[in-house]
């Protein structure tokens, strides 16, 4: 009999949930709304009846390793409580852990949603061939996570991965952390929006028509002109690319590590900003330099990955699971806790 | 029979030499001068010689487990070549590990000094208590090292630790590694020396006394100015407290490790710089303010000790073994490599 484990995602408007065996296929991937506003309890009814809908499916054929789940916020990892997430407002100190091991009888492992994508696109994306990986999440803000030997560094409370609040700009532009000079404000869907609004306020036409066209002015509209050749939307996203490759070279100073994943929203917007990040990298890292592959200055295609499963080049790439990471790394989380 | 290992701290201007056993008791320790100056050939016969001189004292009263040597420079962990060593003239590209394996038929483990350091301290000083650390060893430059899980993280291939070129200023002062902003160019004691002459440029008589009465102008002069209450000798360890503070948030927030410990010879003025690094701290790491020990703000005791033993407190501290971290680290790692 097979094993199989259960990875939840549970985001703020998605709840996806996935059944996969021990080898990452999928067997079957459920999405349902999270009725955030109908309150904490329907959510979690809503969640077990389908995680119990898709293990009825599979008793007797397969067998069930655990339950992984997503979660946006701030974890207690001993407890299992959800300290705080704003995503899910009326959640907080809540024993999410309990409460669904004390409801479905099966092994419940929590675990933030930036990890469990970095575990994600190093079980089966971009870092699939490689041990050790860090992944920064470009989304409304930047998260981030580390695999370490194929499992999460949580660090000494859970809270390691914090790389959206790492200094690029130490006097620069305030966040809400109480710091100055985040690279989640420079590298953000949040932090594009900003910086294209400010370009508006010292004049900047195509922006100005953009942002007056569209109710919803987003990162990706600011993309689109980029990739027109706007000049004012393609130095947002060399700003971004700066910003990213400062805290990137930090982190190939300090661990050396064979690869560095970009996700999130904003990766989708790779071709715009990725040149600054390389350009950042070879001057900010002697690391980098003396282990960067041939193709460095841009996309870093097959031959990279190559180099990667070598084990002596450092490979800095766009993610490759999408919205999925979150989620088959949750599915991953019962395996890798019982390996 | 007692187990026992021999460790060897290879300077530019010393050579000490450790026998230790498997506890961390010290056997026996010889100093000798590095004769750089007569030459490769002549520093490994000095080496040679008297490790086999510690050896044949202990020999039937104790099993060697091998021989540790911590070495300046880059080395390749793979094949033991010492790449490049600024302060080894003719050394580049010698086979030292193999060369001393083959004179005394001992295993022999060759290590990056500022490695060696942090493996020291975290086997016999600040951090001995924990078992994941990270070090910065201010000197002429700034080293590091990352310990997880009691040994040396080396990275994929063997540069990590190297927080010492981790920017602090993205347009700041140019390092010879071909950024700008380094933390190696506002902690180091050239750095310390440079900004003092800089003060003195712009107006700083008492720097500017200081520094005309002293023909070697050191680090050492400036502090002892700063503890006298001169204000520009103080602006300077402010300045090389908010650059560390920069570097170690930005470690705080990606690894969340127990323990963060500040050696070299700038180390010594500790008291100087120690304020500024907990305020940057406090200011930027969200990780270290839900972490931090009742007494960051001033110097980290005793209590502090107690509480990242408990593994909740994050812990910035000043060395505890002096010049002897690397050399006690050296003698670590035989037994780190076995175990």
């Amino acid at each position: 009999m097979t094993d199989y484990s259960i990875g939840v995602d549970l985001g703020g408007t998605n709840l996806r949930i996935a059944a996969m065996d021990a080898q990452g296929r999928l067997l079957e991937k459920v999405t349902l709304g999270t009725q955030v506003a109908l309150g904490r309890d329907r959510v979690i009814d809503a969640m077990c009846q389908a995680i119990r809908g898709l293990a009825d499916k599979y008793d007797g054929k397969a067998a069930l390793q655990g339950i992984g789940i997503g979660v946006p916020g701030i974890l207690d990892m001993r407890t299992g409580l959800l300290r705080e997430s704003p995503n899910l407002p009326g959640w907080a100190d809540y024993p999410v852990r309990t409460e669904i091991e004390r409801r479905l009888g099966t092994r419940v492992i929590l675990e933030n949603d930036a990890n469990s994508a970095a575990l994600g696109e190093s079980w089966l994306g971009a870092a699939r061939d490689v041990d050790d990986m860090a992944m920064l999440t470009l989304g409304t803000g930047v998260g981030g996570g580390l695999v370490l030997g194929g499992r999460i560094w949580h660090g000494m409370t859970g809270m390691a991965g914090e790389f959206g609040h790492m200094t690029v700009e130490p006097d620069g532009v305030p966040c809400k952390c109480g710091n100055r000079g985040c690279v989640e404000q420079y590298a953000s869907a949040t932090a594009v929006v900003r910086m294209a609004r400010e370009a508006i306020d010292s004049g900047a036409p195509s922006l100005a028509r953009a942002a007056s066209s569209d109710a919803e002015f987003s990162a990706k509209a600011i993309y689109n002109l980029a990739i027109q050749g706007d000049e004012d939307a393609r130095k947002i996203f060399r700003r971004v690319g700066r910003a990213l490759g400062v805290v990137i070279a930090g982190l190939v100073n300090a661990l050396n590590l064979p690869m560095y994943v970009v996700g999130g929203g904003v990766s989708s917007a790779w071709e715009a900003f990725a040149p600054s990040i390389f350009e950042e990298l070879t001057q900010r890292s002697m690391v980098f330099a003396a282990t960067a592959p041939a193709s460095a200055a841009g996309d870093q295609g097959a031959s990279a990955q190559v180099e990667a499963r070598a084990g002596t080049k450092t490979i800095v790439t766009r993610a490759l699971l999408g919205s999925d990471a979150g989620l088959y790394g949750a599915a991953r989380l019962p395996f890798a806790s019982s390996e």
